[in-house]
């Protein structure tokens, strides 16, 4: 379980590198979420070819990491909440940096944004093993 | 803090009452993602009337609920993860839709919604306990 547990901070690191901080994110995040509201045929491609993959990987290491079944409602959807709380920095990004001050969301800021995440992360997995461990829901 | 915390929780699933369940909030969205993605006078005013002081609001919710400070980098950072997972299951429906095998994201599945987010920020909220009367991190 801490290696996959290690790997799910790994997988968060990399994708807050690649959606929130690289510049060529921008346009491919438009994209994407130009097909989201008006699905293509190129929808069908990334969801099948990327993003299913990405997203059933990401809910195998989840039961690595704490035992719940990889395909389970509650697995897909957590996993779902992981990638959302990072998407939205990219999304979000022009109220995010009016509100934090920001001139701009570069290496600097994707650290912290990591931070915070992990952070939630980290709270999650103890969640679980708390519950595991003691009997209790925290 | 226990009041503020079920505020936090209220809160939470009011946001996923509108942005993931309700009808209308499809059009909304979408017009402020493109306000976002090409900014014009439309934002500054959903910025400045909407979007800051409903942020604000929730830092504010989030310091009675913890004692972290309502204006830290890492308080406003949180709220933003919150607002985000929640955020993706509206902006991502299509992709959700997909791989939770759902026809729709209507009452029933926006309930799972609730309870997987809601899960989310208790195991949030945990951790901060834990770390303030244990000394720990977890």
């Amino acid at each position: 379980p801490e290696a996959a547990q290690a790997q799910l901070f790994a997988a968060l690191e990399r994708m807050v590198g690649f959606v929130v901080a690289s510049p060529q994110a921008g346009e491919i995040v438009q994209f994407i979420l130009r097909e989201l509201s008006h699905p293509t045929a190129a929808l069908d491609r990334i969801y099948d070819g990327v993003f299913e993959p990405s997203h059933r990987r990401l809910c195998q290491l989840w039961e690595q990491a704490t035992g719940e079944p990889a395909e389970s409602e509650a697995t897909r959807l957590t996993v779902f909440t992981l990638i959302g709380q990072v998407i939205y920095f990219r999304i979000g990004r022009e109220a995010v940096m009016r509100r934090m001050g920001w001139p701009d969301i570069g290496a600097a800021e994707a650290a912290k944004v990591v931070a915070v995440t992990s952070g939630n992360l980290k709270a999650i997995l103890a969640a679980r093993k708390g519950a595991k461990t003691k009997g209790q829901r925290p």
